[in-house]
């Protein structure tokens, strides 16, 4: 009988679970999809997290499992989550302890820093700001979902593409190379034919494979908006979303507290004029600018976890959990 | 027995059946939803369309009929209705001719002119511009549904006023008038309060109210929009979604036809500058321009039906079913 703690992040498009020992060594890792509220049903959203943590169990290999607390950080309201559901798996794969809910937020900042105050700005498939205040989030911009807000997201800028995509092959666009990398990542084949309609083939394919998918799927192309960052279009785009993310920090930032600022997400890292933007707020209000790229969202999600059965997490504390995480990794990686 | 000709209009936000005898009068009138194929699966647009027909039928109180005709103008593809069931269905109601597909724009035309060339511009629930020549499509901008493109179109205006009212409840947009107006029409109470996130609740009232419906139904903000148009916000998009339409006809408008140009859909005719800018365009060649509203795709898609058994259908013509369309419903409301 091993005793373990488990630490789920679940973010937009990946759902990870890790197992640590109580001195925070990592013993497995699953993952599944993600399933975060504004695309997935409380249902889906349950199922994605119980498969990755069945892949975790697996992946530590352990005949019997005591897990003493189960930590979920997850983007958007718990309430989006079958609760009831999610509990009754964890009790069969060995849970005894509490099943406690953070926010993906508070993970990503305790993945760098031990500090209680600081500011996240998040650009995953998601986008927003938040300040967090002795461990808890006092001020949240942005972060609203898709069809409202998610400036600056993954799902913004490849929702945009697309849109950029149409509007070339319809005439209305500017000529772009994302026009045909969307076009192949759906491979649709170059043509010149117009359909019955009098509408080039390729857009109505275009359109087709669209409105085929979930629009959060949009995501898929924020990939090629980066890698064709050196086209004039991609390149708007990028500084577009950048504003976004800054302005986002402008609200949620209290010239008092200066920071650490932590970015998120798979797509902030690629927003390369962003540091320069938050530095220059935080600059401004007479502070030196520390700012921290989030690298792991399930090192944050073990430390919570740790810190609910009352372990003092300091900055070393979380440097060992991240190179125990890597360590792990490296040696099987997680399926 | 009466012989009749069945022409049904399908928009995206509703379905109209009109039944008209030979001489294009009108015997009774019946409508239901839209069924266009963006935002309905084939047997939900199929299940609209006959409702209406049914309401038709019902309304012309006629014993037996004879339909030697059905014409029905959709927006979009055909494909995305369920043509085996619809033909059934009107087997049984009395067709006994073909069943014809025209599109929306053709009949939009054909409601207003006899003209066989000239444009359509449409702002409904959708949005976008076609060149019409020899009663065929020629050419066509936009019109590729709401998450690609139909910009100025009522879901664009929605979705904007839902973007607007989320962002100033964020602190990230600029105070506007359709805050209080998306607010109070989904029933949410004005409240200081935040949930326990910290996020404002009348904000999360509103995210969890767009995200429990169908993306197309934001275009039930529309008309907020246009009720609002003195406040700065609200004016912005008007003039942006005039602005998208006017290019749409300035990539349509061939130099070498003049027009008409007919303005169609429900919100066409509250975008005030849209006829000035077109005047521009067509002016610029030399032409003195032809802009005409049109009145109701109902009128358009009798007058494609009559042209199918072979009628002559001159501006008297066309005239006479609208004032005989426009009889009827004074006499007895449409259902």
């Amino acid at each position: 009988m091993i005793t373990a703690l488990l630490a789920i992040d679940v973010g937009g498009s990946t759902s990870r679970a890790t197992l640590v020992d109580t001195a925070g060594r990592c013993l497995g890792q699953g993952r599944n999809r993600g399933g975060n509220p504004a695309s997935n049903t409380p249902d889906q959203a349950a199922a994605a997290i119980i498969a990755a943590v069945e892949a975790a169990v697996a992946d530590a290999g352990a005949d019997e499992l005591d897990i003493v607390v189960a930590l979920i950080a997850l983007a958007g309201p718990r309430a989006h989550v079958a609760q009831a559901r999610l509990e009754t798996a964890f009790r069969d794969l060995g849970l005894s302890g509490p099943l406690v809910f953070a926010g993906d937020l508070e993970a990503m900042l305790a993945s760098v820093t031990a500090a209680p105050d600081g500011y996240c700005i998040v650009a995953g498939t998601g986008a927003g700001a938040v300040r967090v205040r002795n461990g808890r989030i006092e001020e949240v911009v942005d972060a609203i979902g898709w069809l409202l807000g998610d400036f600056g997201s993954g799902y913004w800028l490849g929702h945009q593409a697309a849109i950029a995509a149409a509007a070339a092959l319809d005439g209305r666009g500017e000529e772009t190379a994302l026009t045909e990398a969307v076009l192949a990542s759906l491979d649709i084949a170059p043509s010149d034919a117009r359909s019955p309609g009098s509408r080039p083939v390729m857009l109505q394919a275009l359109v087709d494979a669209v409105y085929a998918m979930r629009p959060i799927e949009l995501a898929r192309f924020a990939p090629l908006v980066i890698a064709h960052r050196s086209d004039p279009v991609a390149a708007r785009l990028l500084t577009e979303a950048e504003r976004f993310l800054v302005e986002d920090f402008r609200m949620v930032f209290d010239p008092q507290m200066p920071g650490p600022v932590v970015l998120g997400g798979g797509i902030a890292a690629h927003l390369t004029g962003l540091p320069a933007g938050i530095a220059e707020i935080v600059g401004a209000a007479g502070h030196t600018p520390d700012v921290r790229l989030a690298k792991d969202g399930a090192v944050g999600a073990v430390a919570l976890a740790l810190r609910v059965i009352g372990h003092d997490i300091d900055d070393t504390a979380i440097a060992a959990i991240a190179a125990s995480i890597a360590a792990r990794a490296r040696q099987a990686p997680a399926t």
